[in-house]
Protein backbone atom coordinates (compact mmCIF):
# COMPACT_ATOMS: atom_id res chain seq x y z
CA UNK A 1 0.00 0.00 0.00
CA UNK A 2 2.63 2.42 0.64
CA UNK A 3 4.05 1.58 -3.20
CA UNK A 4 0.70 2.66 -4.30
CA UNK A 5 0.87 6.00 -1.94
CA UNK A 6 4.55 6.84 -3.76
CA UNK A 7 3.19 6.32 -7.11
CA UNK A 8 0.48 8.75 -6.53
CA UNK A 9 2.97 11.27 -6.05
CA UNK A 10 4.88 9.95 -8.86
CA UNK A 11 1.96 10.47 -11.22
CA UNK A 12 1.34 14.12 -10.24
CA UNK A 13 -1.58 13.11 -8.85
CA UNK A 14 -2.99 16.76 -6.53
CA UNK A 15 -2.10 15.42 -3.05
CA UNK A 16 -3.84 17.94 -0.26
CA UNK A 17 -2.21 18.89 3.00
CA UNK A 18 -4.67 18.88 5.84
CA UNK A 19 -3.76 20.32 9.05
CA UNK A 20 -5.81 18.66 12.38
CA UNK A 21 -6.14 21.10 15.84
CA UNK A 22 -6.53 18.23 18.40
CA UNK A 23 -7.71 17.77 22.37
CA UNK A 24 -6.71 14.64 24.01
CA UNK A 25 -6.47 12.83 27.38
CA UNK A 26 -2.90 11.41 27.39
CA UNK A 27 -3.88 9.11 30.58
CA UNK A 28 -4.31 5.54 28.44
CA UNK A 29 -1.47 6.56 25.91
CA UNK A 30 2.27 5.97 25.93
CA UNK A 31 2.75 9.17 24.50
CA UNK A 32 2.36 10.44 20.96
CA UNK A 33 4.71 8.66 19.42
CA UNK A 34 4.24 5.72 17.31
CA UNK A 35 6.23 2.50 19.07
CA UNK A 36 4.81 -0.63 17.25
CA UNK A 37 1.78 -1.64 18.49
CA UNK A 38 1.51 -0.19 21.96
CA UNK A 39 -1.60 2.48 22.31
CA UNK A 40 -0.36 6.01 20.82
CA UNK A 41 -2.07 9.26 19.67
CA UNK A 42 -0.07 9.09 16.69
CA UNK A 43 -1.06 5.25 16.20
CA UNK A 44 -4.84 5.54 17.22
CA UNK A 45 -5.34 8.83 14.12
CA UNK A 46 -2.96 7.58 11.51
CA UNK A 47 -5.34 4.30 12.30
CA UNK A 48 -9.02 6.36 11.99
CA UNK A 49 -7.53 8.52 9.15
CA UNK A 50 -6.63 5.52 6.59
CA UNK A 51 -10.22 4.17 7.68
CA UNK A 52 -11.62 7.18 6.13
CA UNK A 53 -9.75 8.20 3.49
CA UNK A 54 -8.59 4.56 2.05
CA UNK A 55 -5.25 5.14 1.86
CA UNK A 56 -2.03 4.98 4.07
CA UNK A 57 -0.96 7.78 5.69
CA UNK A 58 1.92 9.45 8.16
CA UNK A 59 0.87 12.04 10.40
CA UNK A 60 3.38 14.79 11.59
CA UNK A 61 2.69 16.46 15.01
CA UNK A 62 3.93 19.39 16.02
CA UNK A 63 5.88 17.49 18.76
CA UNK A 64 6.01 14.54 20.73
CA UNK A 65 4.16 14.31 24.21
CA UNK A 66 4.93 12.14 26.69
CA UNK A 67 2.84 9.32 28.32
CA UNK A 68 0.29 10.59 29.89
CA UNK A 69 0.99 14.46 29.27
CA UNK A 70 -2.39 15.86 27.60
CA UNK A 71 -2.75 18.07 24.87
CA UNK A 72 -5.61 21.32 24.28
CA UNK A 73 -4.55 22.01 21.31
CA UNK A 74 -2.18 19.74 19.91
CA UNK A 75 -1.15 20.80 15.63
CA UNK A 76 -0.94 17.91 13.35
CA UNK A 77 -0.85 17.26 9.31
CA UNK A 78 -1.40 14.62 6.54
CA UNK A 79 -0.79 14.34 2.77
CA UNK A 80 -3.70 12.87 1.30
CA UNK A 81 -5.63 12.60 -2.09
CA UNK A 82 -8.86 11.97 -0.76
CA UNK A 83 -11.31 14.45 -1.78
CA UNK A 84 -13.25 13.83 1.46
CA UNK A 85 -14.18 17.75 2.23
CA UNK A 86 -12.77 18.95 5.96
CA UNK A 87 -15.28 19.46 7.48
CA UNK A 88 -16.69 15.94 6.82
CA UNK A 89 -12.99 14.56 7.41
CA UNK A 90 -13.86 15.96 10.96
CA UNK A 91 -16.75 14.80 11.46
CA UNK A 92 -16.20 11.11 10.17
CA UNK A 93 -13.07 10.96 12.01
CA UNK A 94 -13.97 11.87 15.62
CA UNK A 95 -17.36 9.12 15.05
CA UNK A 96 -14.16 7.12 14.76
CA UNK A 97 -11.76 8.02 17.28
CA UNK A 98 -12.45 6.90 21.17
CA UNK A 99 -13.65 9.28 23.74
CA UNK A 100 -10.02 10.49 24.96
CA UNK A 101 -9.05 12.03 21.71
CA UNK A 102 -11.12 14.33 19.41
CA UNK A 103 -10.34 16.43 16.20
CA UNK A 104 -11.00 20.09 17.66
CA UNK A 105 -10.55 21.54 13.48
CA UNK A 106 -9.89 20.36 10.03
CA UNK A 107 -8.71 22.68 7.35
CA UNK A 108 -6.55 22.48 3.88
CA UNK A 109 -3.60 24.13 4.08
CA UNK A 110 -0.17 25.22 1.63
CA UNK A 111 1.75 22.10 0.66
CA UNK A 112 4.29 23.64 2.62
CA UNK A 113 2.97 23.82 6.03
CA UNK A 114 4.56 21.04 8.29
CA UNK A 115 2.91 21.09 11.95
CA UNK A 116 6.30 21.02 13.13
CA UNK A 117 8.88 22.52 11.12
CA UNK A 118 6.49 25.64 10.76
CA UNK A 119 5.75 26.15 13.84
CA UNK A 120 7.19 29.92 15.22
CA UNK A 121 6.23 28.87 19.17
CA UNK A 122 4.92 26.72 21.36
CA UNK A 123 2.67 27.11 24.28
CA UNK A 124 2.27 24.44 27.94
CA UNK A 125 0.69 24.60 30.51
CA UNK A 126 1.53 22.78 34.12
CA UNK A 127 -0.93 22.32 36.83
CA UNK A 128 0.04 22.20 40.71
CA UNK A 129 -2.47 21.06 43.02
CA UNK A 130 -1.18 22.30 46.01
CA UNK A 131 -3.10 20.97 49.13
CA UNK A 132 -2.85 18.94 52.12
CA UNK A 133 -4.88 16.59 50.82
CA UNK A 134 -4.61 14.22 47.33
CA UNK A 135 -7.96 15.10 45.17
CA UNK A 136 -9.49 12.19 43.43
CA UNK A 137 -10.91 14.46 40.81
CA UNK A 138 -7.40 15.62 39.67
CA UNK A 139 -5.44 12.65 39.80
CA UNK A 140 -4.91 12.39 36.11
CA UNK A 141 -4.59 16.22 35.24
CA UNK A 142 -2.35 17.68 38.07
CA UNK A 143 1.08 17.36 40.24
CA UNK A 144 -0.33 17.15 44.35
CA UNK A 145 2.58 18.84 46.45
CA UNK A 146 1.49 18.54 49.99
CA UNK A 147 3.87 21.06 50.86
CA UNK A 148 3.24 24.96 50.96
CA UNK A 149 5.29 26.68 47.92
CA UNK A 150 6.85 29.90 48.09
CA UNK A 151 4.89 31.60 44.90
CA UNK A 152 6.77 34.85 45.35
CA UNK A 153 10.04 32.84 45.09
CA UNK A 154 8.85 30.56 42.21
CA UNK A 155 8.03 33.74 39.85
CA UNK A 156 11.12 35.22 40.79
CA UNK A 157 12.83 32.11 39.68
CA UNK A 158 11.30 31.48 36.35
CA UNK A 159 11.37 35.13 35.08
CA UNK A 160 15.18 34.22 35.22
CA UNK A 161 15.11 31.64 32.34
CA UNK A 162 13.20 34.23 29.75
CA UNK A 163 15.24 34.91 27.15
CA UNK A 164 17.95 33.10 24.90
CA UNK A 165 19.42 30.62 26.94
CA UNK A 166 21.44 27.30 26.73
CA UNK A 167 18.68 25.02 28.50
CA UNK A 168 21.23 21.92 29.10
CA UNK A 169 20.45 22.03 32.79
CA UNK A 170 16.90 21.36 31.78
CA UNK A 171 17.45 18.72 29.01
CA UNK A 172 16.47 14.89 29.50
CA UNK A 173 19.77 13.06 29.65
CA UNK A 174 20.65 11.07 27.18
CA UNK A 175 18.87 13.36 24.68
CA UNK A 176 20.69 13.84 21.17
CA UNK A 177 20.27 17.79 19.98
CA UNK A 178 22.52 19.37 18.49
CA UNK A 179 21.78 22.71 20.31
CA UNK A 180 20.53 23.36 23.49
CA UNK A 181 19.58 26.55 23.24
CA UNK A 182 16.01 27.39 23.05
CA UNK A 183 14.25 31.31 23.32
CA UNK A 184 11.58 31.30 26.26
CA UNK A 185 9.25 33.94 25.18
CA UNK A 186 6.56 33.89 28.29
CA UNK A 187 7.11 31.91 31.32
CA UNK A 188 4.73 32.95 34.02
CA UNK A 189 3.22 31.12 37.07
CA UNK A 190 -0.21 32.16 38.93
CA UNK A 191 -2.57 30.55 41.34
CA UNK A 192 -5.69 30.00 39.41
CA UNK A 193 -7.77 28.78 42.84
CA UNK A 194 -6.77 28.83 46.72
CA UNK A 195 -5.02 24.80 46.20
CA UNK A 196 -4.41 25.46 42.03
CA UNK A 197 -1.14 26.62 40.86
CA UNK A 198 -0.68 27.15 36.84
CA UNK A 199 2.88 27.47 35.28
CA UNK A 200 2.60 28.20 31.50
CA UNK A 201 5.83 28.38 29.41
CA UNK A 202 5.98 29.70 25.97
CA UNK A 203 9.47 29.19 23.89
CA UNK A 204 10.10 28.89 20.38
CA UNK A 205 11.18 25.42 20.65
CA UNK A 206 11.04 23.07 23.45
CA UNK A 207 13.73 20.24 24.25
CA UNK A 208 13.04 16.59 25.94
CA UNK A 209 11.28 17.20 29.26
CA UNK A 210 12.22 20.59 29.58
CA UNK A 211 8.93 21.97 30.87
CA UNK A 212 8.58 19.28 33.55
CA UNK A 213 12.18 20.07 34.36
CA UNK A 214 11.58 23.61 34.52
CA UNK A 215 8.84 22.60 37.24
CA UNK A 216 10.42 20.28 39.10
CA UNK A 217 12.78 23.10 39.99
CA UNK A 218 10.30 25.64 40.49
CA UNK A 219 9.02 23.36 43.12
CA UNK A 220 12.14 22.69 44.38
CA UNK A 221 13.50 26.40 44.83
CA UNK A 222 9.09 26.90 46.43
CA UNK A 223 9.68 23.97 49.08
CA UNK A 224 13.48 24.74 50.25
CA UNK A 225 16.05 27.32 51.59
CA UNK A 226 17.04 28.57 48.50
CA UNK A 227 16.59 32.08 47.02
CA UNK A 228 14.79 32.08 43.62
CA UNK A 229 18.75 33.74 42.48
CA UNK A 230 19.80 29.86 42.17
CA UNK A 231 17.80 29.40 39.30
CA UNK A 232 20.67 31.57 37.53
CA UNK A 233 23.42 29.07 39.30
CA UNK A 234 21.83 26.17 37.61
CA UNK A 235 20.94 27.94 34.30
CA UNK A 236 24.53 28.80 33.72
CA UNK A 237 25.82 25.20 35.05
CA UNK A 238 24.74 23.45 31.53
CA UNK A 239 24.45 20.31 33.67
CA UNK A 240 21.12 18.32 34.24
CA UNK A 241 22.48 17.50 37.69
CA UNK A 242 21.81 20.83 39.45
CA UNK A 243 18.85 20.95 38.34
CA UNK A 244 15.42 19.70 40.15
CA UNK A 245 13.72 16.41 39.43
CA UNK A 246 11.22 16.04 36.70
CA UNK A 247 7.84 16.61 37.25
CA UNK A 248 5.16 14.16 36.61
CA UNK A 249 3.57 13.58 33.33
CA UNK A 250 0.26 14.10 34.33
CA UNK A 251 0.19 18.24 35.03
CA UNK A 252 1.16 18.91 31.77
CA UNK A 253 -0.77 20.28 29.13
CA UNK A 254 0.61 21.57 25.25
CA UNK A 255 -1.49 24.23 24.98
CA UNK A 256 -1.12 26.01 21.99
CA UNK A 257 1.03 25.79 18.60
CA UNK A 258 1.79 29.01 16.88
CA UNK A 259 2.48 29.50 13.45
CA UNK B 1 -17.39 -11.08 63.12
CA UNK B 2 -21.15 -8.85 63.22
CA UNK B 3 -21.82 -11.01 66.73
CA UNK B 4 -18.84 -10.04 68.43
CA UNK B 5 -19.44 -6.02 67.44
CA UNK B 6 -22.88 -6.42 68.89
CA UNK B 7 -21.15 -7.63 71.98
CA UNK B 8 -19.38 -4.98 72.35
CA UNK B 9 -22.00 -2.77 72.52
CA UNK B 10 -23.90 -4.66 75.21
CA UNK B 11 -20.99 -4.70 77.28
CA UNK B 12 -21.32 -0.70 77.47
CA UNK B 13 -18.21 -0.86 75.72
CA UNK B 14 -17.55 2.86 74.96
CA UNK B 15 -18.28 3.51 71.43
CA UNK B 16 -16.92 6.51 69.22
CA UNK B 17 -19.31 8.05 66.36
CA UNK B 18 -16.60 9.09 63.36
CA UNK B 19 -17.67 11.86 60.58
CA UNK B 20 -15.46 11.46 57.34
CA UNK B 21 -15.97 14.12 54.59
CA UNK B 22 -14.99 12.72 51.07
CA UNK B 23 -14.38 13.76 47.64
CA UNK B 24 -14.39 11.00 44.74
CA UNK B 25 -14.14 10.35 41.01
CA UNK B 26 -17.52 7.96 40.95
CA UNK B 27 -16.52 7.06 37.07
CA UNK B 28 -15.33 4.15 38.08
CA UNK B 29 -18.27 2.76 40.61
CA UNK B 30 -21.59 1.87 40.34
CA UNK B 31 -22.41 4.69 42.92
CA UNK B 32 -22.76 4.85 46.88
CA UNK B 33 -24.47 2.03 47.97
CA UNK B 34 -23.44 -1.25 48.23
CA UNK B 35 -24.69 -4.03 46.29
CA UNK B 36 -23.37 -7.69 46.92
CA UNK B 37 -19.98 -7.67 45.17
CA UNK B 38 -20.32 -4.77 42.86
CA UNK B 39 -17.75 -2.04 43.25
CA UNK B 40 -18.83 0.88 45.16
CA UNK B 41 -17.96 3.42 46.84
CA UNK B 42 -19.12 2.26 50.26
CA UNK B 43 -18.09 -1.51 49.66
CA UNK B 44 -14.54 -0.11 49.40
CA UNK B 45 -14.72 2.88 51.93
CA UNK B 46 -16.15 -0.31 54.55
CA UNK B 47 -13.58 -2.53 53.56
CA UNK B 48 -10.53 -0.33 54.09
CA UNK B 49 -12.13 0.69 57.40
CA UNK B 50 -12.75 -2.72 58.97
CA UNK B 51 -9.24 -3.12 57.66
CA UNK B 52 -7.67 -0.04 60.16
CA UNK B 53 -10.05 -0.32 63.04
CA UNK B 54 -10.19 -4.51 62.95
CA UNK B 55 -13.42 -5.08 63.23
CA UNK B 56 -16.66 -5.10 60.97
CA UNK B 57 -18.07 -1.57 60.03
CA UNK B 58 -21.37 0.01 58.84
CA UNK B 59 -20.49 3.24 57.29
CA UNK B 60 -23.73 5.93 56.97
CA UNK B 61 -23.49 8.19 53.91
CA UNK B 62 -25.34 11.67 53.72
CA UNK B 63 -27.32 10.09 50.34
CA UNK B 64 -26.75 7.84 47.72
CA UNK B 65 -24.83 9.28 44.91
CA UNK B 66 -25.49 7.27 41.71
CA UNK B 67 -23.61 5.17 39.13
CA UNK B 68 -20.56 8.01 37.34
CA UNK B 69 -21.36 10.94 39.95
CA UNK B 70 -18.76 12.24 41.84
CA UNK B 71 -18.71 13.92 45.26
CA UNK B 72 -16.69 16.81 46.40
CA UNK B 73 -17.65 16.55 49.91
CA UNK B 74 -19.99 13.99 50.85
CA UNK B 75 -20.37 13.04 53.96
CA UNK B 76 -20.29 9.58 56.02
CA UNK B 77 -20.57 8.36 59.78
CA UNK B 78 -19.37 5.09 61.30
CA UNK B 79 -19.40 3.56 64.85
CA UNK B 80 -16.11 1.65 66.10
CA UNK B 81 -14.46 0.90 69.31
CA UNK B 82 -10.73 1.50 68.14
CA UNK B 83 -8.65 3.72 69.78
CA UNK B 84 -6.83 5.10 66.71
CA UNK B 85 -7.05 8.62 66.70
CA UNK B 86 -9.18 10.41 64.11
CA UNK B 87 -6.05 12.13 62.20
CA UNK B 88 -4.07 9.19 62.16
CA UNK B 89 -7.66 7.32 60.58
CA UNK B 90 -7.24 9.94 58.18
CA UNK B 91 -3.58 8.83 57.37
CA UNK B 92 -4.09 5.10 57.40
CA UNK B 93 -7.33 5.02 55.47
CA UNK B 94 -6.00 7.16 52.73
CA UNK B 95 -3.11 5.27 52.35
CA UNK B 96 -5.50 2.15 51.69
CA UNK B 97 -7.74 3.64 49.56
CA UNK B 98 -7.48 4.11 45.71
CA UNK B 99 -6.59 7.06 43.75
CA UNK B 100 -10.28 7.94 43.37
CA UNK B 101 -11.45 8.03 46.23
CA UNK B 102 -9.93 10.06 49.10
CA UNK B 103 -10.54 11.08 53.25
CA UNK B 104 -10.45 15.06 53.76
CA UNK B 105 -11.39 15.32 56.64
CA UNK B 106 -12.11 12.49 59.90
CA UNK B 107 -13.28 13.81 62.90
CA UNK B 108 -14.94 12.57 66.87
CA UNK B 109 -18.09 13.79 66.55
CA UNK B 110 -21.34 13.31 69.33
CA UNK B 111 -22.81 9.94 69.54
CA UNK B 112 -25.95 11.58 68.22
CA UNK B 113 -24.68 12.97 64.74
CA UNK B 114 -26.07 10.74 61.59
CA UNK B 115 -24.56 11.46 58.27
CA UNK B 116 -28.32 11.67 56.47
CA UNK B 117 -30.45 12.41 59.39
CA UNK B 118 -28.75 15.52 60.64
CA UNK B 119 -28.58 17.53 57.32
CA UNK B 120 -30.02 20.83 57.40
CA UNK B 121 -29.06 20.89 53.67
CA UNK B 122 -27.42 19.27 50.50
CA UNK B 123 -25.53 21.27 47.53
CA UNK B 124 -25.46 19.70 44.34
CA UNK B 125 -23.54 21.26 40.94
CA UNK B 126 -23.82 19.99 37.74
CA UNK B 127 -21.78 21.24 34.81
CA UNK B 128 -22.44 21.24 31.22
CA UNK B 129 -19.74 21.31 28.75
CA UNK B 130 -21.28 23.69 25.79
CA UNK B 131 -19.00 23.40 22.86
CA UNK B 132 -19.23 22.77 19.12
CA UNK B 133 -17.13 19.86 19.53
CA UNK B 134 -16.63 17.31 22.58
CA UNK B 135 -14.07 17.54 24.84
CA UNK B 136 -11.98 14.76 25.75
CA UNK B 137 -10.24 16.12 29.18
CA UNK B 138 -14.28 16.79 30.25
CA UNK B 139 -15.75 13.80 29.13
CA UNK B 140 -16.38 12.25 33.11
CA UNK B 141 -17.24 15.43 34.43
CA UNK B 142 -19.56 16.99 32.10
CA UNK B 143 -22.53 16.98 29.89
CA UNK B 144 -21.32 17.57 26.42
CA UNK B 145 -23.97 19.60 24.61
CA UNK B 146 -23.64 20.88 21.28
CA UNK B 147 -26.60 23.36 20.52
CA UNK B 148 -26.72 26.95 21.49
CA UNK B 149 -28.52 27.51 24.97
CA UNK B 150 -30.03 29.94 26.20
CA UNK B 151 -28.70 31.22 29.57
CA UNK B 152 -31.11 33.82 30.66
CA UNK B 153 -33.94 31.38 30.01
CA UNK B 154 -32.64 28.76 31.64
CA UNK B 155 -31.98 31.35 34.61
CA UNK B 156 -35.66 32.29 34.62
CA UNK B 157 -36.62 29.18 34.81
CA UNK B 158 -34.14 27.48 37.79
CA UNK B 159 -35.56 30.54 39.06
CA UNK B 160 -39.16 29.27 39.55
CA UNK B 161 -37.80 26.21 41.26
CA UNK B 162 -37.18 28.34 44.57
CA UNK B 163 -39.32 27.52 47.52
CA UNK B 164 -41.28 24.74 48.80
CA UNK B 165 -42.98 22.76 46.55
CA UNK B 166 -44.16 19.32 45.26
CA UNK B 167 -41.44 18.10 43.48
CA UNK B 168 -43.12 14.97 41.54
CA UNK B 169 -42.20 16.01 38.27
CA UNK B 170 -38.07 15.42 38.65
CA UNK B 171 -38.56 12.40 40.85
CA UNK B 172 -37.65 9.12 39.26
CA UNK B 173 -40.35 7.01 38.09
CA UNK B 174 -40.45 4.03 40.59
CA UNK B 175 -39.39 5.67 43.69
CA UNK B 176 -41.07 5.13 46.45
CA UNK B 177 -41.01 8.34 48.88
CA UNK B 178 -43.81 9.47 50.69
CA UNK B 179 -44.15 12.92 50.37
CA UNK B 180 -42.06 14.81 46.98
CA UNK B 181 -42.48 18.09 49.01
CA UNK B 182 -38.70 19.55 49.26
CA UNK B 183 -37.13 23.14 49.67
CA UNK B 184 -35.09 24.52 47.11
CA UNK B 185 -32.85 27.45 49.06
CA UNK B 186 -31.07 28.05 46.69
CA UNK B 187 -30.51 27.30 42.77
CA UNK B 188 -28.53 29.59 40.63
CA UNK B 189 -27.22 29.09 36.90
CA UNK B 190 -23.47 30.34 35.73
CA UNK B 191 -20.99 30.53 32.55
CA UNK B 192 -17.82 29.25 34.29
CA UNK B 193 -15.95 29.79 31.32
CA UNK B 194 -16.79 30.35 27.39
CA UNK B 195 -18.15 27.05 27.27
CA UNK B 196 -18.83 25.50 30.65
CA UNK B 197 -21.88 25.83 32.34
CA UNK B 198 -22.75 25.16 36.15
CA UNK B 199 -25.73 24.90 37.70
CA UNK B 200 -25.95 25.07 41.59
CA UNK B 201 -29.31 23.35 43.06
CA UNK B 202 -29.06 23.46 47.58
CA UNK B 203 -32.22 21.93 49.25
CA UNK B 204 -33.36 20.50 52.59
CA UNK B 205 -33.62 17.22 50.65
CA UNK B 206 -33.68 15.43 47.20
CA UNK B 207 -35.48 12.82 45.19
CA UNK B 208 -34.21 10.48 43.21
CA UNK B 209 -32.70 11.50 40.02
CA UNK B 210 -34.38 14.94 41.23
CA UNK B 211 -31.31 17.40 39.66
CA UNK B 212 -30.47 15.38 36.84
CA UNK B 213 -34.44 15.52 35.61
CA UNK B 214 -34.08 19.58 36.63
CA UNK B 215 -31.16 19.98 34.54
CA UNK B 216 -32.34 17.83 31.88
CA UNK B 217 -35.45 20.14 31.74
CA UNK B 218 -33.86 23.30 32.07
CA UNK B 219 -31.18 22.41 28.88
CA UNK B 220 -34.63 21.47 26.87
CA UNK B 221 -35.53 24.92 27.92
CA UNK B 222 -32.48 26.61 26.64
CA UNK B 223 -32.52 24.91 23.32
CA UNK B 224 -35.95 25.29 23.06
CA UNK B 225 -39.07 27.53 21.88
CA UNK B 226 -41.43 27.65 25.23
CA UNK B 227 -40.18 30.55 27.66
CA UNK B 228 -38.98 30.12 30.95
CA UNK B 229 -42.62 30.16 32.26
CA UNK B 230 -42.76 26.86 31.51
CA UNK B 231 -41.39 25.52 34.66
CA UNK B 232 -44.14 26.46 36.60
CA UNK B 233 -46.47 24.35 34.57
CA UNK B 234 -44.02 21.17 34.78
CA UNK B 235 -44.09 21.66 38.48
CA UNK B 236 -47.56 22.39 39.58
CA UNK B 237 -48.33 19.32 36.61
CA UNK B 238 -46.85 16.75 39.49
CA UNK B 239 -46.34 14.36 36.74
CA UNK B 240 -42.94 12.98 35.77
CA UNK B 241 -43.56 12.95 31.90
CA UNK B 242 -44.38 16.57 31.37
CA UNK B 243 -40.51 17.05 32.44
CA UNK B 244 -37.04 17.14 30.46
CA UNK B 245 -34.72 13.92 30.03
CA UNK B 246 -32.69 12.47 32.94
CA UNK B 247 -29.41 14.83 32.57
CA UNK B 248 -26.00 12.25 32.50
CA UNK B 249 -24.57 11.25 35.53
CA UNK B 250 -21.10 12.27 34.98
CA UNK B 251 -21.85 16.24 35.36
CA UNK B 252 -22.98 16.07 38.73
CA UNK B 253 -21.15 16.75 41.75
CA UNK B 254 -22.31 17.04 45.43
CA UNK B 255 -20.78 19.20 46.50
CA UNK B 256 -21.71 20.26 50.35
CA UNK B 257 -23.76 18.47 53.36
CA UNK B 258 -24.68 21.33 56.07
CA UNK B 259 -25.34 20.62 59.46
Amino acid sequence: MIMGCDDGIKEGMTRRNIKLVLEYDGTAYRGWQRQGNLPTIQKILEESIARITQEPVILHGSGRTDAGVHALNQVANFRTSSRIPAANLLRGLNSLLPGDIVIRETEDVDEEFHSRYSAKSKSYLYRILNSPVRSPLQRNSAWFIRCCLDLEKMAGAISLLCGKHDFTSFCAAGSDVKSCVRTIIRAEIERETEQVITISVEADGFLRHMVRNIVGTLVEIGAGQDSSEIMRDILEAKDRGCAGITAPPQGLFLQKVSY
